[in-house]
């Protein structure tokens, strides 16, 4: 059969979903687990590639294999054999033709940046603490212009392995973009002041939510005008970005089908 | 000057509060980054000496050194020396007599418990995860049991180092308890399941929270009565309690003065 999983993880201690040689992934981990459950060797597949220290709250894979039992009990055992940063939110059988990556229609990413003066030591491992003040206004507008379909080379970093779709070019569609602040209660007691970045697109290239959100901070803060933003997609050169933003602040949140 | 700070931390990395050699410890990070501050050997004392993997999101300390730099600056210098998991959110001047462990009069933590089926992979490092139907109500009226001035040996883990009191007895004064569903919104896009248990006291023993945490799961679940809650708390003999439960839950939310 094969099976769909929503799957759930803290990209904290992973290098990164993708299975490699001698480190700890996230794929590696799902194969693992699902091989002790079906006695047999399987691929999973996974709709995102997430680099080191990406979280997710709803990737999803699949795998094919020889399993008897219900879904929900796959999950139920799946759960149980792997370790506590990652987790199955959910199980289906699906068609054989289902294939996480190329099925895929969009994924939507979320990056969180904590202002204010103070940073958060529990909230360190899922947001970018900025202290300096940000004109959210001005990265709203800059954001408008990275919607439709682009050649997003500028915003290409360096991934290792296959792309999200096929072709390997980079041109993809962004269908929609949202930047709000946010005032968030936390586990701790204390509340957040926040401002949440939303992509949704076709598919992403390696990196590219983070170098956005590195040069939408760089319009932020006024280093970069909307209009030199602009200029940023419209170069189709690496070069014309800032900064990569770092890992931690952005979580896979969905993927739809 | 004696200098009063607000500190949170993330418990996950730390092998407690308390200085131990050979081991990395919030006292230890903190008095590496003032003594680096001042120039000077430094004690810092704080409020609770949290154990391994419990966090603090209102820790108090205080230090005595020869510093000139305004508390706004002290802050701030410190937040940049100190490592990503612990953060100063205060720092005030206080009076020479103020000391954070024997002049607090109270201290507040809370344990939270993910309910229902599926674990949480984001929030496995601040949460237990019981997937067990727990009954609230018989908690509830257990946990009153608490409320007052009492013996509280059945409670007392095997600390290590001095008490939070001076007196080094097994009487203590639980000031308030509160238990309740919540539901919350997450970073993640999910709405979290919860229950929050607050236990306020003059001063706490070693585990105590975690130890009525694990007495109190067993009410939850119905392996004990609320009149057997009762005999454990009277029965002064760590051997009537349940099993201590694991530390990622807890939380030093506030410590008053």
């Amino acid at each position: 059969v094969n099976v769909r999983l929503e799957v759930e993880y803290d990209g904290t201690a992973f290098c990164g979903f993708q299975v490699q040689a001698n480190v700890r992934t996230v794929q590696g981990e799902l194969e693992k687990a699902v091989e002790r459950l079906a006695g047999e060797k399987v691929r999973v597949i996974g709709a995102g590639r997430t680099d080191a220290g990406v979280h997710a709250a709803g990737q999803v894979v699949n795998f094919h294999a020889s399993l008897r039992m219900p879904p929900a009990e796959v999950m139920r055992a799946l759960n149980a054999l792997l370790p506590y940063d990652v987790a199955v939110s959910e199980a289906t059988k699906v068609p054989e033709e289902f294939h996480a990556r190329f099925s895929a229609r969009s994924r939507l990413y979320r990056y969180w940046i904590l202002t204010g003066d103070i940073r958060s030591a529990l909230l360190a491992r899922y947001t970018l603490h900025k202290s300096v003040p940000l004109n959210l206004e001005a990265m709203q507008d800059a954001s408008a212009y990275l919607i439709g379909r682009q050649d997003f080379a500028s915003f290409a970093g360096m991934g290792r392995g296959v792309p999200e779709n096929a072709d390997g070019g980079t041109v993809r569609t962004v269908l929609q973009t949202r930047l709000e602040r946010a005032q968030m209660p936390t586990l701790f007691g204390m509340q957040a002041q926040l401002i949440a970045l939303q992509v949704e697109a076709d598919a992403f290239l390696p990196q590219m939510v983070r170098n956005i959100v590195g040069t939408l901070l760089d319009v932020g803060t006024g280093k970069l005008s909307t209009e030199e933003f602009r200029h940023v997609v419209q170069a189709r050169d690496r070069r014309a970005a800032s900064a990569t933003a770092p890992a931690q602040g952005l979580c896979l949140i969905k993927v739809n089908y």
